[in-house]
């Protein structure tokens, strides 16, 4: 199969599984410059589809990067508006939303860390008012990938460049499943067996999850109320009540709960690096005590990771933890891509800050003092960061005590 | 002087010339995505010069052209709303705003016209609405070219690519003085002589211009009221007393003023190519009666010119007329750009449609009725066209019938 094929396959995947693009519907789309090929077949199979308009807003983080290096000090706090009028004006319209994703690791290697601070502080605390307004499935939307040579170079760093764009591409393709013959009824026979999981797990109602790994030792306790989410998700919007069904993430291999925002404990070490404000922090290791990070530590970038976790108070607590077996496609490519997308789908991983409101019962209709009284957190963080592998064992205990086997040596220890 | 040494003065003109971004002031930049070199350096110069943000609304025609081809008909007069809310907010507060030009000649060419009409119309409909409720002098604004390979194509088709890049490069420079030592020097100096002629032609109370050329005998009534304008331009804004000098394009070489609404007589041929809506129109003939065109005929794309003169009342009266010799840089270059920002500053010109109200005495502060009453149209397009050239005489009349030759063969006939 050509590359033009996949990369069509992509496009389409994007309208039909991950958006799930309806009749009439708009779709907004935020892409970095770099996809222009992408994004152009995507706004043909949206209006192929039946959008009633495709708008495109472009990303180039190199504006960003001339920001931190040569604004005057007292302007760093300045925040556009726009942006959040529109996301709140598009979210209650019911627009279907599309991201493209590529990775740019550490384009902001060298950028000073506490002008960054400053812009990322007033930003996301600008973001979190709008975010705080709806819940996430107040419409059908979707992250796809795209390849770009500065992420070939650091997944492939021994290949020549052009090589190493065509490997990254295939891994791409492989995780997305946009290079098998009928993609689209391929990730339908995905969705179905991961759902499987999501629903046998939402049938236990565990109270803990136990983490043991080489330098893990990990007790999460689950909220009475949490819900087990994976594979699709269903749009709940008071403006469209016919509700849509869409895939959040190509790829998506996990199935996600909520911790109790007050019952993590114990140490967790990261099994792989993370990206994080354009810069790759390696080697972290955290201890909890009640839900919160008492100890956190890094070899490379510590303090780009202590600054996230001093954004708010809900910085240094947990707000998603996420079971995905070794077996996985993109676990299997043995790839790091240094991009969350990813590299949350071939590992185990838990979130710092935000829980989603949608993995409590109930969650979408509650205020956020109601959903932290329910155990979920509330930041204006989401990190995720990779915490499984082979090495890894994973069980859950139910009310009565008695105790299920979730993940051996990495691996999905039950079946359904 | 190499490449970026003169993108770096291009970068420097468009900041401290063109928009004469204040300290403070915020910048919106309107750029297609080829010219992320240009605007990353633009944004550095801005931040350098105290920009409060720099905010870039990046373009691209491809995803426009995806809409014509493919979008459902029930679709196609859909309107994205929040381009011009942004454009109504950011003109109230005063915000610089800066758009960066290319060519791409013929990127529609094989569109459906009816379909593109379709489109425009809705188009031009939303953003007249806009348009309407501020005059254009209400921020510092400007418009800076960059050069891309399509439009290379066009200006140096006998050339291999890189080096036709490369000489349209060159043109660019030299016409926008980013090639000169000083070009914030040089262009104090031509602002200079450029205002001085249109002072000069303030002074002169014209009544009438008459425009000989072969296949051209055009007479113009001017307004009353009519105000010649050229060089720089000065904000006026209710919110921000004090006034910014500012040069809206880069180049400019003309003086400009407004034709009597209902005053334009006689035969007028084009003496250059007009590419309007991503199509070449060559060999425009128009004839005028009362201002109003009664006949009008181009040897190629004439179904794009006639749809444009159907699109409003306006649409087929003139509202600027321009005057340019054949001694200014980029005439000289004796390159033909196909790029209206370029050619405008090659020859004479008129515009079919909308008038600039600031070509008005008291314009700005004016209703759309009393400045169709002062003799300024009005409508959804403006739209230059160039007649002038080496063979072309303009006479000016005063109200005592007096004669004052303005151009002749094509050059400056007047002595400032």
């Amino acid at each position: 199969m050509d590359f033009q094929t996949k990369l069509e396959h992509l496009a389409e995947l994007a309208i039909r599984v991950g958006t799930n693009l309806q009749y009439g519907q708009r779709l907004n789309i935020y892409a970095p410059l770099e996809s222009i090929e992408l994004v152009r077949l995507i706004t043909r199979k949206a209006y192929q589809a039946g959008a009633s308009l495709v708008v495109v807003f472009w990303t180039e983080e190199a504006i960003g990067l001339e920001r931190i290096v040569h604004s005057q000090d007292e302007f760093l706090t300045r925040v556009a508006e726009e942006p959040f009028r529109n996301y709140e004006e598009f979210t209650q319209r019911g627009d279907a939303r599309l991201r493209i994703r590529i990775s740019k690791p550490e384009v902001f290697a060298n950028a000073d860390a506490d002008r960054m601070q400053v812009i990322s502080k007033a930003t996301n605390a600008r973001a979190k008012l709008s975010l705080d307004k709806f819940h996430s499935s107040m419409v059908n939307w979707s992250i796809v990938p795209f390849a770009v040579p500065n992420w070939a170079e650091v997944v492939f760093p021994n290949e020549a460049p052009d090589i190493g764009l065509e490997k990254l591409w295939d891994a791409l393709f492989m995780a997305t499943r946009a290079d098998q013959l009928e993609p689209v009824q391929a990730w339908q026979q995905h969705l179905t067996q991961l759902e499987a999981r999501r629903d046998f797990l939402n049938l236990q109602k565990l109270q803990r999850l136990e983490f043991k790994a080489p330098n893990t030792n990990l007790t999460i306790e689950l909220p009475v109320l949490h819900r087990w989410e994976g594979g699709s998700a269903q749009t709940i919007n008071p403006n469209h009540p016919s509700s849509i069904r869409y895939v959040p993430n190509l790829p998506t291999e996990e199935v996600f709960t909520v911790p109790h925002r007050l019952g993590v404990n114990g140490l967790v070490a990261a099994t792989k690096p993370l990206l994080a404000r354009g810069k790759i922090i390696e080697g972290i290791v955290m201890t909890f005590k009640d839900g919160k990070v008492t100890e956190a530590r890094a070899s490379k970038n510590e303090q780009t990771l202590l600054q996230i976790l001093e954004l708010d108070e809900g910085a240094s607590r947990t707000g998603e933890v996420a079971l995905v077996a070794e077996s996985s496609p993109v676990a299997r490519s043995g790839l790091l891509f240094q991009e969350t997308l990813f590299d949350e789908n071939a590992a185990c991983h838990i979130a710092m800050g935000s829980a989603y409101s949608y993995t409590i019962q109930g969650g979408d209709s509650m205020t956020n003092e109601q959903l932290l009284e329910h155990g979920a957190n509330n930041s204006q963080v989401h990190m995720d960061w990779m915490i499984g592998s082979s090495q890894m064992d994973v069980v859950g205990i139910r009310a009565d005590g008695s105790k299920l086997e979730l993940l051996s040596a990495g691996q999905w220890a039950f079946e359904v």
